[in-house]
């Protein structure tokens, strides 16, 4: 059955994203160490059009998680830092052929065209909400999962009102101790731990969302 | 080799215990939600002079966390509420029989004699810092263990200080949403993942911290 899914490296101490956010340094300081461990898998260098990498069990992780998704939802500040970016001429962080492969639906407060972009990635600007962005997500992928690519206040949103059905923290052991907390604002959500994977870089930890 | 270790429950945002922690409400709000799973098991009753209880993997990972420990150090807030429990005719929340059977090292700042409790449990109050807890402890567990029994701002000195050799957390998806924080003022421990055990309840998770 299709869900709608989020996946997210997440700090021991709860942060997705170190503290001062910038354009230069969209993960803050620190950040990256949350996702050292996935580059270096031969999994995330196969989906970046990389060679190599380790053929692990963060790599069978990862190579899972993007496997039965049909489309993304993704907030504004992720798909672009700051009210400049949103100029015609940004098209995100990732290039011209970004690694989603995929319709992804932008939450935005500013109409803008989709822009068609290398290897199968779509960006689609939704300006009416998560509701309206989350129906276009599943009628685009039919009968797969949704993921929400992040970021946290756009899970938070999404978890908040009920609408997350499956929650996959990769926990990597560092502590940030400031930054994006991942967990706020999201109510009393009933989880319920479903599958466990440890290597020794990260747990990676499965919730399902019960209503 | 004797280790100095820690085991607390914390809730999936990072609290071990709820808001508004009070003498007649110590874990806070919704705290208790992190601690339901220990009282159903086997080992825990045992512990604790009952009988019955489940016998499973949460239950074996209880009894495994008490073997092995000589000594107890705990910080004032979790021995006794607030500056009015110490007077002389408190002996803490746990009755006659305290369920540590082990000499434990109170952190504190006021001068006070030993307490010997039935079944193996006495207090000894040390007024003169962290590191003289832990001496005093180390000397009393001989070739065993040193466990940081709590609460969390306990833990937090020694995991600052380079103290703590071993810190295993019981995460338990509940989203307190406000209360207690583990993982605040420690600086920035190398944290290891040594052991995962994953239960239909709670995760199981045990760091080395390393040097």
């Amino acid at each position: 059955m299709r869900s709608v899914t989020c996946q997210l490296a997440v700090s021991l101490d709860g942060f997705i994203a170190g503290p001062n956010q910038s354009l230069e340094n969209p993960l803050g300081e620190g950040g990256m160490r949350l996702h050292e461990w996935v580059f270096s898998t031969a999994s995330w260098r196969a989906q970046h059009g990389l060679d190599g990498g380790e053929h692990n069990t963060d790599s069978e992780v990862v190579a899972e998680s993007t496997q039965g998704v049909g489309a993304y939802i993704m907030g504004r500040k992720m798909f672009g830092g700051g009210e400049g970016a949103w100029q015609e001429s940004w098209t995100g962080w990732w290039g011209d052929e970004p690694p989603y492969h995929a319709p992804v639906f932008v939450l935005s407060h500013h109409p803008r065209q989709p822009l068609v972009m290398q290897g199968g990635t779509t960006f689609t600007f939704v300006n009416d909400g998560i509701e309206a962005a989350l129906e276009l997500a599943r009628a685009a992928a039919g009968d797969q999962n949704v993921a929400i690519a992040g970021g946290a206040n756009t899970v938070q949103q999404y978890l908040a009102a009920g609408l997350l059905d499956e929650l996959h923290l990769h926990l990597v052991p560092v502590v940030l101790g400031a930054g994006e907390r991942l967990l706020v604002d999201v109510g009393n959500p009933m989880l319920q731990p479903t599958q466990v994977i440890a290597s020794p870089a990260v747990t990676h930890l499965k919730y399902r969302v019960v209503r």
